[in-house]
């Protein structure tokens, strides 16, 4: 059995995990961790895990401790908060798997530049690993320390890989329009994420800087070997989970939409997790899934290709892509733990 | 491997059975049956199971004619269509499960009077076994017949039965106040079903008269050895899923609310589904799962007792609880395929 | 023209007030007092308001400093915290109408029973009339200070008052299960109350000890002239707004169905804004506006009688009835600056 | 009084013109058309009018035989169904305010392209008016026949008309992702349109394919002079009202962020219903009002601009848009009857 710790085990990306988890058949959860519950039973805080988890929360303090008890750490903590523990558990031949954003941009002057803090371990920058399973595997495979794509990079990029790919795209055309569930906004108490403020609307926020911009630039600039430079939008709509990313750009050669298909058919042909769908996709067809749907149109009037892809932002876009990651680490099938639909209605 | 045909597949509560059974470990579907999508490819009509589910939808004709190379019906209709094919199914030796309410009331007259439609098998009431599994195990794990029990009956007999188990309560002063999602009501086009008329709406219906109540009564009776005449009253909420049944009733002893606590953590200390919570339990916390939350309240200045179960109405109240009937009846773990909890948030 | 003073302006009771006042024939506001946003512009807070209304948020002393500028004062604040300035704003001479707690219950003692908190102004218990205004419109007239009713108790007595009033049920066999949308529980950040704590999931919650029960049991009592001790259950229902109110009782006398009805007809014939529905009611046809609408069913199985009543929790069962009782202490049509039907959908 | 009859009195868009001409203080309802509710009590079908309206829905014929009673009729039809009343009314010289898409593409062949039925009466196309009110408020003025634009039109234009105007944009660059809530897909029974089915997800429909899109061209050509062809998507957000437009450009010059606003508010500054906020817009702040918000962000890092308006689809995007131009048509001040905010939350 793989010996599991999580940090930051009480926030929705976190609860995720624990979930995936105590039902994977090759993992035992050694500790839960969480600043804000410490000495609380976990089922306590997420009664939906009464029956399932016995857990109580410790401290970070006491999570060091435990390092020596476990084969993988999680980590779903706010920026800037993962650099010591990371180095700790590396230290002691523990991998490690950060669902937040501070092992996700190589460059430690664009990190800071975007996030605001000090990168305290800028040495581990080249070390850690992208983990958008799907396109970095074979890496992912051998690394100690990943950086677990944030949830509208992965729906985008997964989107756009493709066209970029194939070098079809202008690549300076690109416009992601992205809207995400509630639950991306974390479960700190705050006004604008009450019920009664987010119920019955829907709004832009962050527009043309937030953070995952820089993430999603890199890695599809990785893709086609020039830099890229992009507009984001994403917005927060009245539902618990889901991303929609729509991506736009501009053909640079002639193609049918056929032809689109065809690329993104073979493309992902050997992925259990992307799907390529005739109808364009919904939120609702992945929900509480691993799973990513796929549906592109091609807009012959203006020469444009719209790409539109839908994750669970709970599962393919943090705990579900972790599992993933963890289960390829330690040379498991990659869908163990993870191969269920999304739950309807 | 079970092999299983479903008729009525394509309705809310046939699909959750279809998701139940395609991870069944020991279950193989052989056929799905749907009046309305016949000829279509099964995951065409629920896309979240694009890559799980190959199936072709089917007539009842073909239906009926695979039921040679089945062991198990499952049955998903409106009320007054599972009596013909039930019957060519027992008379082949196939074991069925009957989701809808034709079997569910063991008086031919009261079927008719609640239902309006002519009862036209009968002879199969006193064969059928009325599914709920915590009360009547041992008769449904040699049953060939399942009446397998409404989603309100069932919140409502789960929180009821301690009570009229320990002789405690006025049997007359049952007052069933109950809360439902509004998967409940199907998914035929209607416009009082429409986003837009149960959004942001909370409405009472059938008030008084609505079919549930004669289960409940029948088997509220069956408990305690007398007949029960109660007032039931449904509600629709704005949510997909969920039930939460308040019901209220008169203490006609002296009993703490610790007591009432005791009297419940022993009736169910052995059921896995079955929770007693401390706090007073929401729909949330089992949304997607097989499980049953009950929170208990004396309300010592009127000699009351209030108590509140939860289950989610398509799984612990229709195709979980159909599963869990099945384990038992092929002497499986009565977990198999339902040990997991609701996905939060 | 009315100068009115709002304290607690920026709470979801104070902002419906501000919508209903800007809006309104014969009121000039004059100050707009919030703890929270002390000189932050209103429309920058509730940006529904920009273009129509301008002022700048004061805080608790300049509102008293203002006092002399007012003819009525209108407090929406937490309970406890209304003692002072009602007593200052009586003394000058200015009206009151607290939309909170503190002068709803007449004994002092019950109020620190059930609000833990010491009551330091007795003396207006008994110079305070309580606002439900079809019940009390003579005294509101003549009134100084109006104590306006809960919500839940706005909706619950309104639906059993002719049953009491008749003497026709029994009374002690009085239970209200409510449900309400998330407004009802404030603008304060807490975890309980986020979108994705609170969508898709429904719950009871203080569960017998509620304190709008006395409130309701003080008023009902009353009507009828008897003291009233009944259950009463709250719920949280994923709404914005609105109440729904289900009343069972046990009928001491023969009625039919058309007799209870003709019974509600006759006791609301004069009020527009009291409806009495062949429907059973839903919150969505009284949300947004002043009104309530009440439907009733006769269970001859068990002789009960239900009532459920819908009001919009921030106008009928707060705001809109201030107004509705401004109206009439101001020798005013009742139903100016109310007179507009829900919006649909 | 100005002397009214609707047609197609109860869909969404019918009954917000009822809401709001009941309450308006110079109109007077002669009648209310329905196909689908003939000889039905209109309060029967909303039931939020109860005390507001007493009017029993005709049919077409009867609605033709009392043309000569009124002074404007407002049809809110399916496409291809206004031509005959229209041409009807017109003879008799009544004025109409066409809420559908019949007579909004001044050419009969895009029409019909796009529309896949004939226009039958192409000669009208030349004198109707597109009833943007804030663009063409002259031509409003002196029209018989108004064509009142969709609800993505609306906010779509009223984004991108100070840009095209200023000519500082790239004109060939635009896109448009849109949302709407679901009222925007009527009211008619669709499987599609369930609660259930919409609840908690998200989609693109209608992908590059949008009968909206040669009526934005039009007019954004109409603003600009030239030819505009561009990228529309529209969604389906889980919500009742409300459309957020956001739309993307390149500029063509260097302009601040700064100065992009002072364009804005200088091009809407005598416009009451058009509000240039500093936040970007939400849908809540607008809905049930005939307001529109809109907010500016320029993206340096690509050139872009970024425009997001918000209206509510069944007030400005529908019948408040409709009363707008009424009121200018019959000379009274524009904002009669639409004089209210948005109500929060």
């Amino acid at each position: 059995m793989i010996k599991v710790g999580i940090v930051g085990a009480t926030g929705y990306a976190g609860q995720q995990l624990v979930w995936l988890l105590q039902k994977h058949s090759s993992t035992e959860i050694v500790f839960l961790c969480s600043h804000s519950y410490e000495n609380t039973l976990y089922n306590d805080v997420y009664k939906n895990l009464n029956g399932f988890i016995d857990n109580v929360c410790i401290n970070i303090q006491e999570a060091e401790y435990k390092l020596d008890c476990i084969n993988i750490l999680f980590l779903a903590l706010p920026h800037g908060k993962s650099f010591d523990i990371t180095k700790k558990a590396l230290s002691k031949g523990v991998k490690v798997i950060d669902l937040g954003a501070d092992f996700r941009i190589n460059s430690k002057n664009i990190y800071e530049q975007w996030y605001k803090v000090e990168h305290t371990c800028p040495e581990l920058l080249e070390e850690s690993i992208y983990g958008l399973t799907e396109l970095n595997r074979n890496d992912i495979k051998k690394a100690s320390l990943i950086a677990n794509p944030g949830c509208y990079p992965t729906a985008s990029i997964l989107a756009l890989a493709p066209l970029l790919k194939s070098n079809i795209i202008d690549e300076q055309s690109i416009i992601i329009d992205a809207k995400s569930g509630t639950s991306g906004a974390g479960r700190s108490a705050s006004i604008g994420n009450l019920f009664t403020e987010c119920n019955d609307s829907i709004k832009a926020y962050s527009v043309a800087e937030h953070r995952h911009t820089p993430e999603i630039e890199q890695e599809l600039g990785n893709i086609c070997g020039n830099k890229i430079t992009l507009t984001f939008t994403p917005h927060l709509v009245p539902m618990n989970r889901g991303i929609l990313s729509v991506c736009y750009s501009k053909l640079s050669c002639k193609k049918s939409q056929e032809e689109l298909y065809e690329i993104y058919r073979n493309f992902y042909k050997d992925e259990f997790f992307v799907k390529i769908t005739d109808t364009m996709p919904e939120t609702r067809w992945v929900k509480g899934s691993n799973l990513c749907h796929i549906g592109i149109r091609l807009d012959k009037r203006t020469g444009r290709v719209i790409v539109a892809s839908c994750i669970d932002n709970l599962m393919k876009g943090a705990a579900g892509q972790a599992v993933q990651n963890m289960n390829l680490m330690f040379n498991l099938d990659e869908k163990t733990g993870l191969d269920f639909p999304a739950m309807m209605p």
